[in-house]
């Protein structure tokens, strides 16, 4: 579809790729912590300048939000990337390493950025081809809630789209394929925050005390039972108390303890019921052990829908679709992992994606460790498809 | 102390001994449960057919009260032996075993009553060289909450009487030995029936039912923690749950637990707090597990209590009186068991002490079982030292 | 495809509507328990008396193979129907209620065998036009484990046959429509009986005995943490324990308990966890609480697995055949329940799918329930849907 | 009894009491930890500069021991007192508060070494009045494991001693009493430090990870168990868990967990079996939850044993003696926390015995309390209350 308008900016790209990895490898050794983005921000709106398009910096704290306008009336098509790094020292061998101890782009937002950076420069090149407008929503603090999407879903990023599509590389999936799934596709996330309080004492006297450290050990035991006994087994959910801060002298009795936990779910009804559940058992706890508790608790990022229709369309489109370095496109199991793409498409009937970059050698490691490598022949991948999506989209459009 | 009533009568229990020997393994032959020992209460209704003194029977159900009344003004003593058997087979290699298939004195009530009317038939003979009252309570069903003791107060067994006193004999203690301690002596009691009420469903769907078995489970594990954590360490404290009744089929989830349990102490603190937090607990696994729960929880016998001052008046005067067959007088520990003869002691100033009757020969095994003996020679002891102690308290009441 | 042959065998089947009808309500008035199905059987085997083909009675069992040899070479295909009833006292208002009290066609394998009679006799008719052999399954006990599917297969039921096919009718799915899903469409399970077996004792002692009730409730609580902590939190598994049996008097430390439980996954590395899990908390608890345990663990009906080549062409084959009565074919979500036809599916390639069969009127009731009932339309649907197959099925294999 | 010589030992104590009440104020002034009392102990070894004894200083570390010799042939007993001080900031409303920040004479050690260095001085004056010898203890490091008792006998205190005495003031009994108590008086204490591994990971897959803060959450719940269902209800038993160390990230599994925990017991039998259990509790854990363990346990103080006949002898001795300043001596229970004069106990027969210290005016503080305060005129009754029976023990040993 719309072969020859792709045809050409598929060509723009081939003659970019040098530049693509260089931005790539110059925003993996530059990386920087979620809400602390200032000069990749700064990097990405100076590589606007001059372009022929129209340039919203801070939205939403560091989002830099860049509109595409055809000049032709149609619809708006949101595309994009995010570009925070993790607090992680890099251990990968690689050329390129990270500049900044401590700070590693070990989840693929370099390459995120590199491919839409390229992509849009060649998009603004062939917009007078296209219809409607394109919307590049480069975005900073995905790694950490509330995450940079809600912030910029606030100050106005999505006005006038229609549609958003996102993409994540994939360490642990082979290169040259995409994946997808239509519906939950990422889990969604809450976490929470306890404080259980007792009376301190003597080991000598319990029955003076209150022991802090017995009532949320059975308050941990207890919430085992949620996703034994009360999720459907055919659902996906996942407790975890990470943080279980009762330090204390081992003679006295310990007056309060603090819990940090982490929850997933793969539907907003499981996540409806475990956090009513994990209120059940702070209750129960309570009654039980006469202790009083402090419970924060937030849901982060929502649980990833992709629209089916959009999904089926997309995929129809790009499987007619010729990619010389394309060599399948498969349906993947839902992942593991919270996506604060999540927002976009609670707003807007969206579409998010995987394109496999494992390693053509060595270990393929998980996202988020040290030695978390990509195969940077993932990106020209990554830009052709979203590219030959905005094509059959604003064309299509017309 | 007042030696020469109490050399006569002693001399006429002394002639009476085998006939004592006679009753106790009569009584042992045929022993009756709790609350239905018909035939032995007319035994010791007819054994004082034609005696100078006062019977009335069925007192607060079973029992019967022989006052033997000195004509003269003074005080009034009660003396109490229980004569209900148990549910045991008896397996003792005696020549005058049960003949009542499955119910055995395992427990010496048999001993108390036989002591007891060889006692009082010579005290109605001696009762001239005394002055005031002699209570004998003979009292039914002391194995079986409520018990007899505290029916026969409601029918008015105490009215009149200033202070009450009672013998147990041990089969764990040395023959020819007294046993005694001032204060608590024995453990209060409470027994308590949950069901706890969830909802059934097929084993593939958990999420749809409620499990009680689960909710009862966390019930058990969770009081653990109130003898552990709850009670002061030099307190004495113990809760059982002795059913457990969750049968089903291996692939239905159980809508309904019932579960049945005792609790033991040695105050009545300690046991106002077990209360308190069981029902603690249970509003707990109800917050919880989003299960409803009926508990039934009854205080059966408390804490049984021996006045000090009586004790140690009462165990000063025994250390001077002079009995053959008595070899020593000890303090001893308070004792696990409870006994009903605390409502006594609940009402007037009381003292309950312990005869030692480990058998001469072979292994001397504990009480409710079914090889329990006893030996027959710690019968006089008991009589002479109940006997003594008549003497010294009506004599001095003058 | 092979639309006439299809055509000739709709007709016919077209005819035997009624007498459909009358064979699934004089079975659902008859209906017997599983590994019982005396009756049936024989009604069954009558049924095929003087037809053109071989029956083979008692298979593995009550089983009934049923051989239609087209007299020409070719492969072999094997459809499969249960008929045993289950243990539930009918409460649907039908006027052909079942005549054998506590006992009910309350799954739908009265239907299941209307249907299949019906088919085969007029495959029987049109054999000649179809290459190699059909083999009618008619299987007994389905409902009770180990079931009748493994007993005739170590009969020799599979003997010769390439692949096998088997349908549900399912009271709560549209009626008209056939559901499908490849792979895994239905749970494994497994079934376990633990003696716990600690130290009895007198609630008042528990120092002396080893509290039977404690260690299974912590065993109870234990396993709780397999599921929420050992499981793929995108896999599928649920155990219960559907029966405790501590059942003892409230005052009395209970010496042993048993334990049944119930296993479910969808998958046989699910499968494996949990019993090592199992085990391994039993070990706990046996080192916890110096108690010792005896485990019967038995993994019965395995995950039932269907070809995906065989199901995808199967249902490619379906969609292109008109049968007036079908309104749709759907992907659908895998089964909570287990089927022993999964045994078939891990002998030899094979596809279980699914007739709606939701009554047109009132509720729709689930499987097993009292009231639970099926739209007879649905039986059509099913002899035309396997008759279809089986035609496609044979000619192909011409 | 011995009634001369002590009334010449009571005039001396008496002429130095303002003396003593310096002492213990300028103790009072400057304190000094555990461990850690250089200039205390230079006080003490000081004061005896000049005076008929032998002083050997750094016994054990900081302990001094003085020998008081007779110069007659006799027996030799010691006497304790323990000098060192809490790392408490005070909190109490004296002139004399504590000069050193953080650092607090909370526990009346201060009075313990004031009457003893001048009922030392006193016995020295009147030394040619008794036989055999008197060996002071001038303990250091009382309050901190392992103490200064067990390494001043490794150091030789003991040497030649027959029996030893000791005292501990007391704010909440009433001054002007004794308190005392035969056999086992203080409980005995050990403690444990537990390394639980399992295997780190993220929250979204539990199943690659082991929750090392679920397995120690278990655990602490097992514990309960011990002493609800281990412990002799009629013993005495606690076990805490002061620290509970599972520091970390909410969504970050942890794979390690490091408790800390105190065990108090009033028998060494007790002692034994809490140990034992907390073995098999962490056996358990680590086969329920495949992580393993590292334990350190230590048994510090032991329990704190009173010689039966020592103690009634000198309790005797003590009530036929005058002290005007006695109100009574009283039987008291058993008390919560340890002391390491149980080490002495366990190497002599020994006798501890307590001096009430409640002020006359204000609230009783306990022991350890930033405003504990103790009645100054409880020092000359422990001062004469040791006194009379060293000279009994003395006198009578000629």
């Amino acid at each position: 579809m719309n072969a020859s308008i792709k045809s050409v900016l598929f060509e723009k790209m081939n003659a970019k790729q040098d530049r693509m990895i260089e931005i790539r490898r110059y925003l993996h050794e530059n990386p920087e912590l979620s809400f602390q983005e200032e000069k990749t921000a700064a990097y990405i709106a100076d590589f606007y300048k001059d372009k022929d398009c129209n340039v919203r910096i801070n939205v939403g704290g560091r989002g830099i939000v860049v509109t595409i306008d055809s000049g032709k009336p149609g619809k708006t098509v949101a595309i994009r990337a995010d570009f925070d790094a993790l607090p992680i020292e890099e251990e990968a061998d690689v050329q390129f390493k990270s500049k900044n101890p401590g700070v590693m782009h070990a989840c693929g937002h370099d390459g995120h950025t590199a491919y839409m950076l390229i992509l849009a420069e060649s998009l603004i090149e062939i917009k007078d081809s296209l219809a409607g407008k394109i919307v590049v929503l480069h975005q900073h603090a995905e790694e950490v809630p509330p995450g940079g999407a809600i912030k910029m879903i606030e100050d106005h990023a999505l006005d006038g789209v229609d549609n958003v599509f996102g993409i994540h590389v994939m360490s642990q999936m082979e290169t040259g394929k995409l994946f997808y799934r239509p519906e939950n596709i990422q889990t969604g996330r809450a976490n929470f925050h306890v404080k259980i309080q007792g009376v301190g004492g003597h080991g000598s006297s319990p029955h003076k005390a209150n022991d802090a450290i017995v009532a949320a050990s059975y308050f941990v035991v207890a919430i085992q039972s949620i996703v034994s006994r009360r999720l459907n087994p055919f659902d996906v959910g996942s407790i975890t108390i990470g943080n279980f801060d009762g330090r204390g002298s081992f003679n006295v009795i310990k007056d309060a303890v603090l819990l940090d936990g982490d929850v997933r779910s793969m539907s907003e009804e499981v996540r409806t019921i475990i956090e009513k559940e994990i209120r059940a058992k702070l209750d129960g706890i309570a009654a039980m052990f006469d202790v009083t508790y402090e419970l924060e608790y937030e849901n982060d990022y929502p649980v990833l829908y992709n629209d089916p229709e959009l999904t089926e369309e997309t995929i129809s489109h790009l499987k007619q679709t010729t990619i010389p370095e394309l060599k399948g496109i498969e349906l993947c199991d839902a992942q593991p992992p919270s996506e604060d793409f999540a927002y976009y498409a609670k707003e807007r009937p969206s579409m998010f994606f995987y394109v496999g970059a494992a390693p053509e050698e060595g270990e393929a490691y998980p996202h988020h460790h040290p030695k978390f490598k990509i195969s940077e022949s993932s990106l020209i991948v990554a830009a052709k498809a979203m590219g030959s999506i905005v094509v059959d989209y604003l064309v299509k459009g017309e």
